[in-house]
């Protein structure tokens, strides 16, 4: 069994350490909270996140980076994404051995437009890694730390750092599949969260189900015509990573996006909403990375365009979301067609 | 405005015509059962159906299908799916004008295999319509009772036909397009229900949100693999009668198909749910019909087999979903390119 780092104590950086712990591996949870790193070493709980969850004595929590790190044959990133590259400075100052590097962080950077991958890859020397592994899917952490059913995807450059990556956390409750579109995977778990909180705001209003299933249908349409701009593969969107991630995330209270954009849409303001989760809320800051580069790949996203709106400029929930429903357009297929930039409008 | 016959007096019939007596329509809801009719007429509510919503004055219940469709220019039939046959043969014998004909029933015939507007097609006179209208997608009826934002499709092969139903129905809070694909239209509405019985089997052994997104997501790509072999576009399954009712369907307690598949994943037996849901089930059919497609069209639906398995062959429920959950396969692209017979596996 191998020695696992998970850099991240939150409720998904968690759930994840309790699957690998369940497989054998030693695990180090790290965190950058010392009081935390504590908490877990003498109550085998996270009072935090996951409550519920008893953790395995196989998960050591640790708050020294090089500690944490030593021996480790993979090293598993989970933090919000704005700290994704200091957590690469800080592996990159104690890593001199060559590891498994996947990361299960959902966003896009909106200074740098990036990728998590792509950060990670600017942040960390080659000689450390062989390729990044993305995991993704539709995994609320909640029901993962409950060995609940739950299907991901790892994707890489690499197919056989994925297979590693598929190897340390597959098991009965836990599946795992492979997708070799990092691109697919990275950006339909980072832009979900933006129809999220469109599909909070909807219900927030008091409108309902029909509703809801429209914005998500649309929401998939604009998702993946970005991302096929971007270079991803479409069919990766009708998957796991893409419409599953989506409906999980759009139809369940466990998530923080919908509940943020339940809380907006009710007519808080964004302040109050984001001191009143207080987890990161990351479909706030990747609505507005996803909106610059709408404007610069010149790609129709009117839900993305409407919720940023609605954040940063302060459009009501209401206008945006009648706005949403009642375009102009009478053809189906416009809107699908651009999926894929084919010819079927009539 | 327009004489409009709805045939059929079940929740979607009666919400359809509240759309259409919203828009000045008058309406003739036209029902098989006499008393049903008077009860109508005499309360302006259908007590088994919508009890919630007030009817306006413009719909007017018939028992008589001959003084029902006089001087009608549309016919709405929303009748189940095994009744289809029976009243076009009624419609047929009385109505002598040519109408314009749009359905709203989601099915396939389990014996026959046809689809519903196929059905119309042979036991309809070619002088009396154009073309059949689908009219499908996203919308719960109750929703729809009482003016919630719904958007829906309806297709033709005839596109003036489809447009003269848009025409009839859009309104501020029911939005219409039109698609033309007609087969794929069809299809999508019909087989979700499978996997409404499936998400419904899934949450009734207790299994959470991450096992039921991967099932629906699963769902989609065997709905569009069937409807893709049947002269489906495969984009179709990407809108609002493909995901979009997927969606609704499957995580809403409104659903009919979603409440039958939870009682029987907690336990009781099919003729049981039947009797208990006093409502017409179409997925148990349409899973039957599904399935002999799915054999003859040799096309792998692990859902629809299992399900098929589960109504009418004895199988556990527990084994059923925990075989979908662990099928063998560990590269997502196998199960994705075969929706559109690609080669992305690697």
């Amino acid at each position: 069994m191998a020695n696992v780092a998970v850099l991240g104590a939150g409720s998904w950086g968690t759930a994840l350490s309790v699957v690998l712990a369940d497989n054998y591996h030693d695990v180090r949870l790290w965190t950058h909270r010392k009081d935390q790193a504590q908490q877990i070493n003498e109550t085998h709980h996270n009072e935090k996140y996951l409550q519920e969850v008893s953790l395995p004595s196989n998960i050591v929590a640790y708050n020294d980076m090089e500690a944490a790190l030593q021996d480790v044959t993979a090293v598993v990133v989970v933090v919000p994404t704005k700290a994704i590259r200091e957590v690469c400075q800080q592996m990159k100052s104690v890593l001199s051995h060559k590891v498994t590097i996947i990361h299960a962080t959902k966003g896009i950077d909106p200074d740098s437009l990036k990728r998590v991958s792509e950060m990670m890859e600017e942040e960390l020397p080659d000689d450390i890694y062989e390729d990044i592994v993305v995991l993704s899917g539709p995994s609320h952490a909640e029901e993962v730390g409950l060995r609940q059913p739950t299907t991901v995807t790892v994707s890489s450059h690499t197919m056989k750092e994925a297979e590693i990556a598929q190897d340390l956390f597959i098991n009965e409750h836990f599946r795992v599949y492979t997708n070799p579109d990092v691109v697919g995977v990275e950006l339909g778990g980072a832009l979900k969260n933006i129809i999220a909180l469109g599909a909070g705001i909807s219900d927030g209003l008091g409108y309902g189900d029909n509703a809801k299933s429209a914005l998500i249908t649309r929401g998939l349409a604009e998702i993946a015509r970005l991302g096929t701009s971007m270079g991803a593969n479409p069919l990766t969107f009708a998957g796991l990573t893409g419409v599953g991630d989506l409906i999980v995330t759009c139809t369940s209270q466990h998530s923080r996006n919908w509940r943020a954009g339940n809380m907006l849409g009710k007519g808080y303001d964004l302040h109050d909403v984001l001191e009143h989760m207080g987890m990161v809320v990351e479909g706030v800051r990747t609505t507005n990375a996803a909106y610059k580069l709408s404007q610069s790949q010149q790609i129709e996203m009117p839900i993305t365009q409407g919720i940023e709106q609605l954040l940063f400029h302060g459009a009501a929930p209401k206008e945006v979301v009648d706005q949403l429903m009642t375009r102009g357009r009478r053809h189906e297929m416009e809107d699908l067609a651009n999926i894929l930039g084919d010819q079927y409008s009539s």
